[in-house]
């Protein structure tokens, strides 16, 4: 039997938001390898192992993945939203950059529908010019990075989306991020704080800069940010496809 | 009866990779209105109306759509990739905040597979840490404004995804675009053309900046560009989750 490593995205968490195209990776799988609660979305079958971790373990979860499809598993690794986007691709490379022996394991990539576009879509179109992506946690890169890439995003009049915004061993970051944002783009820009998008824990805020405080996020959250011409239209906030 | 209008991401071409909430949609729509080559992927069938029309009618597109919802229909409005990411839903709200008329219609947008998230995972995860997305076209804003993003964005060290590199009409930005790109980021950066992906017509061709030329790019390409820790393993490109 050859073995495989799949590396899919399970969306945002809504059923009707999976691919086929990873549904049918699931189904051929033997060994499904994640983070508890993303494992917890695959329904269990006979010859079908699931293999729950804890967080903040990619790299010994990559290494199971490619050292099982070595000896003939087909592995669906699985994060939610998009595998590429703030989630296990990288790390199943960054294995194999360290680990030679996996090179001729077989492994592929499928798309899911990422957190922030998601949320775009239930808000209405505040990413519809251009706009960034940004992960404020700092645990893989230092604090002054992320300043440092508000402040140039800002500049560039990007929309933008954060991803992990803020956690309980880091509540402070979040505060400065948004200190950030006020400086840089005013009061009057709207952002939206958006929660467990397409989940049955949905909730959407939007408010503008002044308005906002840090409390208003948690690790189910995406934020998002509108540009200098972003605005509501009903109760809809979209970002318009010429720039102001 | 009461109408709606749905924009609906048809996702980058594979049908596998449109979602089953998608699917729903189209099902119980009495209409369907897009782009010709989009609507061309929606099948006939009885108690479905649809209406392709040509490039660069966004606007009528979206009022017709209004219109026809208001009267009764399921309008379902159709992109490729994702509908809020340089797609019909900025165009449905810039309408519907022109046309008051129409405040009463219910709107829904449903995420899609964007083509830059389909293009990362053929690759392998070359956005799989801070990036941002530009559409190259300058039909709705100044030339000068996509530069000055690039360079922020450079000095942000962002991955970089363009949409819409190169038309007919204006074949010279590109080249411009390369230009900006090499003098910020240096001729060793790599750079992804990922052409028709999910199509049939599928080429994936990665280089550096110092060999990429402008004609490798067409309207059909999705150009990805790499932080400057982006490298090669193996036959796949990725960016690593820690800053370099």
């Amino acid at each position: 039997m050859t073995g495989w490593v799949a590396i899919v995205g399970l969306g945002p968490g809504r059923e009707t938001l999976v691919t086929p195209e990873v549904r049918d990776v699931l189904a051929e799988a033997t060994d499904v390898i994640g983070y508890i609660p993303y494992v917890d979305r695959v329904a269990p079958r006979d010859g079908l192992t699931l293999h729950p971790s804890d967080n903040r373990v990619e790299l010994d979860r990559a290494t199971h993945a490619l050292s099982l499809a070595q000896q003939g598993a087909r592995v669906a690794v699985v994060s939610s939203g998009d595998p590429g986007v703030f989630a296990m691709a990288s790390a199943v490379f960054e294995t194999l950059e360290s680990a030679p022996q996996f090179a001729d394991v077989e492994i592929t990539v499928h798309p899911g529908i990422t957190a922030m576009l998601a949320a775009a879509a239930t808000a209405g179109a505040p990413l519809g010019h251009d706009f960034c992506a940004i992960n404020l946690s700092d645990n893989l890169k230092p604090w002054d990075m992320v300043e440092h890439r508000l402040r140039m995003a800002a500049r560039a009049d990007f929309a933008m989306a954060f991803y992990n915004p803020r956690s309980k061993t880091r509540p402070h970051q979040f505060t400065r991020a948004l200190e950030v944002l006020l400086e840089e783009c005013g009061p009057d820009r709207l952002i939206t704080f958006a929660r467990a998008v397409s989940t049955s824990d949905e909730e959407l805020k939007t408010l503008t800069l002044g308005d906002a405080t840090s409390e208003m996020a948690d690790m189910r959250t995406v934020v998002l940010v509108g540009n200098s011409a972003t605005r509501r239209v009903g109760k809809y906030i979209y970002t318009p496809r010429s720039a102001s």
